[in-house]
Parts: C-alpha cells; structure tokens; sequence
C-alpha cells in the first residue's frame, strides 16, 4: 500500500534528480520496521488522502539497523505550504506580507522560484507539514505498537517523539553559508566588528538573531560604565559623591539601555518581517502533554484534556513547597560559607603565613563551586517539577521552566551579596566578596562555554572519520527511493552525533546574573562592569563558535522580542534602585553631606524619598520613550494604509455591483411583504 | 447646477415620503448664502464627482434667518457607508465582524434592512460622510469667503467648523427610546437598579456608555469599604490594628476593584465588538490645527504641517512655566488657609462662643470654595494653552488637556491633605479636614449637576413654548427639496437650543477626585466611602437625566477601554500604598506593636519594607490576573479559529487550480531561461 501511495506521488515529478533533503528524521535503532514504513507513506501520500505529499527517501545503515529519513518536497509544494503557513515573505513594494500563491509574481525574488524560499524557510515548512500529519478514524495505534494509541487529530509525529520511536527530527546544515557566516561572525580578526545580525537572522531564524543582537547590544551598553569603572580604578579621585554618581548614572543608564533596547528590537522586527507575529492562539498541546481525550474548547478538535485543579495542586501542593526547600538549602549553603569564612580569618589572623592567606580566599572559590553544584541539582529537579505539572502548551511549560530558574538563580547568586551588604552592613567584604563571585563564575563559564565545546569538536572529529571508514569503505547503506549524495550521507551522519541546542534560556540566564552582579550593587564594585564587558568580547565569539560548530541546526523559529527576559531584566533594574540607594544611604562618607543637626530617621526618610523619586522618574522615562522608533511606525503607518487605500479602491469600483445586489434583496423583501 | 444634481440623486428614491433627516447642520445667521448653497450641493453629489451622495432638506426660518439643513441618506446608502467605514456587526454566528455588503445577508438583523442599522450608527455613518467631503483642485476658497482658502483634500465641513460658517453639527433624538431608556435608567424607583447599559450604548454609543459602566462598577465597588467606614463609625471596637486593618483591606480593594474593572471593560468590548478596535494610526488634522501646507508622510496628501520644535518651544518654554505658576498659586492658597484656620481657632479659644464656633468652619468652606474658584481660572489658562500648542490630533489634544487638568487638580485637592498628614502631622485635622473638603465638594458638585441641569430644562421649556408660537403659528418657514415633518420640526427647534455635552472628561476627574479622598488617606477617615457612595448614587441618576435631558445628542464614538483614565486611577492607587503606610508608621499606637527595644531608625526602615512588599505584591498581582476574562478569551479564539479554517479551507480547495498556476509560471521561467 505504502509503494502505491510513493508512486501516485513520484508522478507529478519531473525527474528523481531534483530530490534535495532538507530535513532529517532519525529513528532510534529499535524501532519497528512497521512504525517507520507507516510513516514515510503518510509522509509521501497526498494531502487529499490526510498526508503531507513530502518527499521522502530512507536510508538504513546496515552496521547498526539505524534508519534516516531525508525529507524534501517539491518547489510548488513548499510554496504552498508557505502560503498555508501565513509566511510573511517581502512583498514588491518593500514591505512584508503575508505569502500568496495567487500573488506570487509580486513579491520580491520571484523570479526564481526555486530559491524564492531560503533554506531556513523550506525546513521550517517541512517541519510544519510533518507536524501537520494527524492520525483519522482509521488508523487506532502505531503500527507495530498496539499499545500505543492514537486519536483521531493527534499529530502523528509529536506521537512517535513522545514514545522515542524516533530520536529527532532536524535541518541539515548549509555547510557553504554557514563557512561565510562563521568567518565574519567569531573568527578573532573581527572581535571588534558588529555580529552579522541580518545573515545570522537569515540562517537560524528570529529567537536565536534576537538573543546575538541582544548580547551584542548589551556588551556595547557595557562600555561606559566599564569606563567609568576603569577611571575610577587608575584615579585616586576620592571624593565623598564618587559612589553616588557612579550609582546614579548606572541607574539611569540601566533604563535608558533596556528601553534603547526595545526600540532596536522593534527595528529588527521591522527588518525582519515579525512586526505583527504573536504566539498562536490556536497553539498545540506540547509532545508529552497527557490526559484523558476530551475536546478543544475553540476548535472542538478531540484532544487530551487535563483538568486545570490537578495542575493547580500540582504547583501549590508540591511544586512551591519543593522550590523553597531548595531557596532554604541555598540560604544555609551561604551561611555555612560565611562559617567557614570566618574560621579562615581566624586562622590567617594567628598565623599570617602565605599558606594561610591562600587559605584565605578558599571559602569563596568553594562557595562559587558549590553554588553551581546546587545550581546544577536543582535545575535537573526543576526539569523534572515542570514536566510532571503537566502543562498544555510549549509557551507556558517553558514560562514555567524559566520562572523556577529565574527565582532560584537569583536567590543562590545573590543573598550572598544582600547578606553582606544590608545584614553584615561591610562594604569592603561586599566589594571582594562580589568581585570573586564575579570573577569566579566568569571563568568557569568561560571554560564550559569556550574549552569544552572546542574539546567536543575535536572528539566528533574523530568520531566521524571512523564513520566515514564504515560508510565509505564498507559500503553497508541501503537506500529507498532516491539516490542520496554521497558528500551529503558523510554530512547528515556527522550531524547526527552533534548534540542538540537546547534553545537560548542558559545563555539569557548566565546574561541575567552578570546584569544583576553589575548593576545591584555597581557602588560597592564599579570594575564589574568591566569584567562582564571582558567576559562578554569572548561570550559572543563562544556561543557564535557554539552555534556554528557544535550544536545540529535547529530549526527557525518565530519571535518578535525577547519575551519574558525583558521583564526579569526590567525588574533587576527596578531592585537595583532600591539596592544602590540603600547601600549609600548606608555611607557614611555621604551622610557628612547633610546638614549636621537632622536625626537619624529623617535621614533615612530623605534616603527613602530620593528613592521613591528615582523610581518614579524611572517608570516615568519608560512610560515615555515610545518603545517604537518614529521612522518605524511611519513605515508601519504606511504599509498599513497602502493597503486598506488599496481595499477601499476595490470597495468603490465594485460599489455599483453591490448596489445593484442590495436593491435585488430589497425588492425580494418588499415581494416578501406583499404577499402576506 | 445645484438643482441639477439633486435630481440626479432623486431618480434613485422611490418617494420622497422616504425622507428621514437624522444628522442637522446648523448655520450662523451670518452665513453666506454661496457658502451654504455649496455645501449643500457638495453633500448632495454624487460620490463619483466627490460628492457625499446624501440626503438635504434645507430649512431656513425667517424670524431670524438661520438655516439649518437637515441630513439623511437612503438605506443603500447607509450600508454602503457602513461597510466603507468597517463597522462591526453582529454575524450570523454571533459575533462581530466588518459589515461588508457582498455577506450582508449573513449579518444578525439583516431582513429587514431599513432597521439593520441603529440610528445612532446611521447618523456617525452620515457624520463620517459629511467630514469626507473634501476641496478639490478647483475648489480653491469657500464661495463666498474669498479669504477663507482651501486645499485639494481638506474636509470642507472642518473648515466650516473652524471658521464658524457653520455652528453645529449634531444627531437628532430617538424622544420615543430616550422616553423608555430615562425610565429604566433615572427614575428614583430604579435607584437600587442596574443600569441598562446595553440600552444605554445602543443609544449613546461606547464612549459614553463605558463612563456610566464604570461610575456603576465603582460605585459597587464602594459598597464594602463603605460598610467597614460605617461598622467603624457606630461601634467603638478599639484596636491598635484598627487603623492598619482598614487600610490593608483598602489597599488590596482599590488594586482588586481596577483589575476586575478591566476585566468587566473586556467583556463590555467584547459584547459590543469593540474589542479589535485601535484608534485609527491616519487618524486625520483637528479641525483647528494649523500650519503651512505640506505632506502627510505616510498618506501623501496635502495637509498642514506645523514644525514639532515649535510645539516643543511652546510646551516647555510657556506651557511649564504657566502650569508650575499656578501649581505656586494654589500652594500659597493652601497656606493662606491655614493662616486663616489658625486665626478662627485664636479667635475661637479667646471667647468659645457659638458664632465663633461657626466661625471656626468658615476657613474650610471659604478653602473648599476657593479651591473651585481657582479650578475654573486654570482650566481656562490651560484650555488656552492646549488649544496653543496647536496639537494635530485630536487625541492628542485630549491628552495633554487630562493631563493638565489631572495635575493641577491632583495639587489644588490634595496638596492641604499632604501638607497635614506629613507636615503638621495632625491625625485629628487631617480627619476634620478631610471631611470638610470631600463634602463641601460633593455638596456643590450635586448643586451644579443636578440642580442648575432641572433649571435648564425648565427655562428651556419656556424658550420652546415661544419657539413653537413662532413656528406654528407664523409659519415663517421655507423649506428646499423635503417638506420637514411639523413634529420634527419643533423637536429640532428645541434641540439647538440645547447644550453641547462637552465630553466625559469633567464627569471621569470629579471621580478621580473622589477616588483619591477615599483611598489616599483611607486610614485617616474611614466614613469618606460613605459619604462618595451616597453622591455617586444620586451622581448615575443626576448625569442620566442631563444625558437625556439636557445635553444635545452626541454623536456614538468608538472606545474599547476609558483610555487614559485607567492609568489615572492606578497612579492614585499606588500612591494610596505609600501614603498609607506612612500614615500608620506615625500612628503611636500601632509602634507600641514593635519590640520595646527596637530604635526609630528601624522603625522607619520596617514600614518602608512593609511599603515596597505591598507595591510588589500588588504590582505582582495586577501582572498576574489576567485582564480578559478566561470565557471571552475563548470565545475570541474561537471566532478567530473559525475565520482561519474558512480561509484555509476555501485555499485547499483553490490549491488545485494555484497549483496549475505556478506549473504555468514555473514552465515561462524555464522558457525565459531556455531563450537565453
């Protein structure tokens, strides 16, 4: 049955030549043989018959019963997907619309259908369609699994990715594109150069341009204060304003970055077409959601329903309570550090010697090592929480991941710090006790980002020439269907051991800390800023080199901003006001500045209102500065009356038909009403 | 050539017995007869040579030659002007979408289509009609006014209006609906009522009918601080938490009662259908806007342009300076005040006699009036200054007129309130004053909206009565074109002599007022929820009958939420956090709650933690409660849901026919690529 649908199918072809694999599908070894064919006959059959018309070619590796799809489609095929999809695509006039088959000589790079479409693109719309196949009436469980059931609507892929029949489902990448990208985005002569955003955008889609441009963004925001902070450090100006105006200005310079930010961001968006994308309403439960099959209340499509109570006890029952067992544990994990701490300062204080002053500085490295430790348990049972809530769609499970690391992040990075400055009230452990934080974390992400990655490469390297001898020389692989390049079997199969990326959360969060470090307690430590700045020349380069070399593509994906880290990082900017107001307050250098006779409580009531008239400032700049450029809500503007101008013209042309149409109706009323 | 057209128009109507005016112009005794006669001809065009293709019976009464034109259009036409304008109907599957006449008979109501649309629909549609009647290339000054200059694309009636040609454009009444609509809405017996709102947006429209939602919802809202401030005020339950109690509860109600209020705000939008509805981004001049005449940017067309430096120049260099003036002016109002309070209590403690006890009140009275008094100056100033500083929009405008009003009351209110609380921190007179302020103002609030409205009306009945001897008895009108019918004819009569409703902004600031005397200083006068709960019953009941009685009929404007009046209430209900905990942080009694040992310093810095974790979690819970409520969500989605699988059906089955098309496309590629 499967060979008769291929073959209905290869008759609108023009030549078996044309076949380009764009998408890999990647079986686990023991997967049944039945699953696989059921598959790849949905995959080829036509759409009229439920399928995805794709096409399809299967390659098995006799060395180890491994089988891959290589999935492509036809030009015609994948542009009307695109058109299904809502594409937006540039139309003639420069702006993006949404992509029409029926319009589509008029949109830019027409003239080559062929390439129309850029590589990014066609995966995203193979993943799509495959994502699309559904399970009928017919069709009760995976072939070759009769326990496995199905329902009639499931997507039939997402079910095979929840039951590891198969291991994953990724892009090829474009080795060609990816040599030019990778030359002008990490290789060290262009450290200094703006990252190739609009290529980077082009090749891994909007999430993973927008985090670049984010990083980019920010590390130049860095500059000044990492100035400042170097002016500081080589001057001896002593002066009693110096920490207030450098707290000041990094306040202010907070703000004025995020909200620079926003407003490049919607510059991106407008470059990129995303201006108008949200987050479907219509998004599907993820792979692993479960519950008893019941109905989808907008589209009355049968899906797994999950009563909102169970989810409800889930989080407040067991899920709160665990999270702040684990703030509890980092709570104790500092106060024992500051226990150890102290018997260090003993010893070193009986006995100064050089040993002992190394002694000095190790309950800090320790603590910056167990602080990752902890980091590293909790996050595992983080994951393991968020799976077990149950959540519905992709969105809110990962809202929920990010929430429970955001939280906990914070308090095991910082109440260290808070410790310090607002319990033990001693600026100058603050600043060491800060800047080996800093320092510490820096270099052993610097190690895990930049040294192990570089190891990995070299390790797969190795792995895949072994793979070349099998493939190459041994000459066990069996094709279906099309013939597949040989230079491209060598590819797929080095990608298939490159490890998967895991999406941009541990890069915004590591991103997140060092925001916090810099800016909460910048009058105590005005060097990290350079730090971070030093940290972040070389992130950029690691994660492009990462991105490039280490991870498989991953496929492109839809955003119009950065998401919920705008307000993680809003709100660290928020605490750093009250941070950064309460640690002057604290100095007693500033106090002098006030007149001599005013008592303690009103000192710390004018520290109070000062800080509330910041803040109120602060809300206020944001409130202000549009968060759109005016060139691009103009552009905006424009597009958006072109087009209705263009309906309204069509409206009136037609206006004489359609008043002939009305005065039908009202006569066949009037009829109606005299033959009562 | 006028004449000519009119019977051009006239052969498309069966009778002119059809005739129903529903919009009236009304001109100046001065106007000249060209300029009328013009635009009447303009209005009666076709929409082919630029004309608005309506309806016009000219009216001119002869005892004092005013004119009045009287609009209306046939129901072709009205629907044509429905759909060119997008409005929102009721669909078949009952909810809203764009009126479109190709799909009219799928529309709720659409079998009988001289009653699909409201009246109030039909004259914005006739009021939309009107304004786009614009100057052509050969229309270079008003006939008759040399010196009045027009430009190809300026909307005629604008220029009217601005140049007081013309001194109104307003809808004329439904008497019969209104009767029934005043019956249910201010009549004493339905005092303990709902408000009809639906009736009351179906004849107002969304504007209007969300200021009396809201004046409804709040008033509700009212209910249980009201009970607590009465529960308070006859029990003597003594406490130390008696004050904090009620100031937490006030504080969590007044965030709880903004969030439901949107949430109820969704759900009128949604009801109404004016959930998609954006103010329009081509949204066109002001009337009064001038400049030199250049290009819009994104429409092109010829429009005044006035520089933004010299709007910014006058903003800051005179509008600032102005406003902080009299922010100074009503400081030292408030200090003269007190110089007088203090003079009364001399004079009351020399000799306690009764004439000196009334003595004692009469600053607060005189205060109470000065306060108005100094109001109506400013809101002069400022109106001058808004209309200066030439804004081009018309929202625009608005806001910057809120915000000069919102500020400067905000200051006149309340600044003696924060000068008592904080400054002379004197519980007692902040409660006596307190409630002086509150009740002196509400008292002459309900004198000048619910007395002066009955004397109006009972003058202009008198005027009327003249008025009709006038007309029926004289017979000293002409009519053009349409006889008037003699009943309308006196309804009109009397509605020109009514006032314009000026817009809700007066009617949103006294509540504004009354929320901040309510919640700012809740702990400080517990009975002030009372005494806003009884005026905002009699206020519903007092702005209902002006509504139907007094004011001339507005035209229904478009609004999904109160704008910028929501933002209003929130600031005041933040501010309510930190003025009340400061307020209890100098209550003694609650300081005996604190450890014995604990120092002042620590004192202050519990209750500024206690403030900032009361603004977060309140911040925290606005963020968290979603503001549409989970049912119109879905129901949103599910029309939006049904709309894309319309459209993706209707593209799968066209998917055949644009398949061949690119076939086609693709084989001219080749054949273009074959030729080379």
């Amino acid at each position: 049955m499967a060979t008769e649908r291929i073959q209905s199918v290869s008759l609108g072809k023009t030549s078996s030549s044309d076949f380009q694999p764009l998408v890999i599908i990647q079986f686990s070894t023991s997967s049944k043989q039945a699953a696989i064919e059921w598959l790849v006959a949905k995959l080829q059959a036509t759409r009229a018959s439920g399928g995805a018309e794709l096409e399809v070619s299967t390659v098995v590796m006799h060395h180890n019963q491994e089988t891959l799809l290589y999935v492509g489609g036809t030009t015609e095929r994948l542009l009307l997907g695109a058109d299904m999809m809502d594409m937006e695509k540039k139309y003639g006039d420069g702006n993006y619309r949404e992509f029409s088959i029926h319009d589509a000589h008029n949109f830019l790079g027409s003239e080559d259908l062929d390439s129309f479409l850029t590589m990014a693109e066609k995966q995203k719309i193979i993943l799509h369609e495959i994502e699309a196949v559904r399970a009928t009436e017919e069709d009760p469980h995976i072939p070759g699994y009769e326990n496995i059931k199905l329902y009639p609507g499931k997507s039939i892929i997402k079910k095979y990715q929840s039951r590891n029949i198969l291991t994953t489902v990724f892009p090829i990448h474009d080795d060609e594109y990816l040599k030019k990208l990778g030359a002008e985005w990490y290789q060290m002569k262009h450290a200094f150069k703006q990252q190739p955003i609009d290529r980077i955008q082009y090749y891994f889609g909007d999430k993973i341009a927008l985090y670049f441009a984010f990083l980019g963004f920010y590390t130049i925001a860095l500059l000044p204060p990492a100035m400042i902070g170097i002016i500081y450090f080589v001057t001896s100006w002593e002066s009693m304003y110096r920490e207030a105006i450098f707290s000041v200005f990094n306040l202010i310079w907070a703000t004025l970055f995020l909200e620079a930010w926003k407003r490049y961001n919607a510059e991106l968006s407008f470059r990129w077409g995303t201006t108008d994308i949200v987050s479907s309403k219509f998004e599907e439960p993820r792979a692993n959601f479960y519950g008893k099959i019941g109905r989808n209340v907008v589209t009355g499509k049968p899906e797994p329903v999950y009563p909102k109570w169970k989810r409800v006890a889930r989080f407040y029952g067991v899920t709160v309570p665990v999270v702040a067992f684990w703030l509890v544990v980092a709570f104790y994990v500092m106060l024992g550090y500051f226990y150890l701490q102290a018997l260090a300062d003993k010893k070193y204080e009986n006995d100064k010697s050089w040993f002992n002053m190394g002694v000095l500085y190790l309950p800090t490295a320790i603590y910056a090592i167990i602080i990752g430790v902890v980091n590293t348990i909790y996050r595992s049972v983080a994951k393991k929480l968020n799976d077990w809530e149950n959540h519905r769609l992709q969105s809110s499970y990962d809202n929920h991941f990010i929430i429970k690391l955001i939280l906990f992040d914070f308090v095991n990075c910082f109440i260290s710090l808070f410790y310090v400055a607002f319990y033990l009230q001693d600026m100058t452990l603050l600043r060491s006790h800060l800047a080996a934080l800093l320092i510490t974390q820096q270099v052993i992400g610097q190690i895990k980002e930049a040294m192990v990655p570089f190891i990995f490469m070299r390790r797969r390297k190795r792995q895949v020439d072994e793979l070349l001898k099998k493939t190459s020389t041994v000459e066990k692989v069996e094709y279906y269907n099309n013939e597949v390049d040989d230079g491209l079997q060598k590819q797929v199969n080095l990608e298939t051991t490159m490890d998967e990326y895991e999406g941009t959360l541990d890069d915004y969060l590591e991103m997140f800390l060092q925001f916090g470090y810099v800016f909460l307690f910048s009058s105590a430590f005005p060097l990290a800023a350079v730090w971070a700045l030093l940290n972040n020349v070389t992130e950029i380069r690691s994660d492009a080199f990462k991105m490039c070399k280490v991870f498989r593509r991953p496929f492109a994906e839809t955003a119009s901003n950065i998401g919920a880290w705008q307000l993680a990082f809003e709100l660290i900017s928020v605490m750093a006001v009250i941070t950064n107001c309460a640690l002057i307050g604290m100095n007693p250098e500033v106090k002098k500045l006030l007149p001599t006779d005013i008592t303690p409580v009103n000192t710390v009531l004018i520290f109070v209102l000062v800080e509330h008239i910041i803040l109120a400032v602060k809300f206020a700049v944001a409130y202000f500065i549009p968060d759109t450029p005016k060139w691009v809500q103009v552009e905006l503007a424009r597009v958006a009356f072109k087009s209705k101008q263009a309906l309204h013209k069509e409206r009136l042309d037609a206006s004489t038909a359609k008043r002939l149409k009305v005065q039908q109706m009202m006569s066949k009323d009037m009829a109606k009403q005299t033959s009562f």
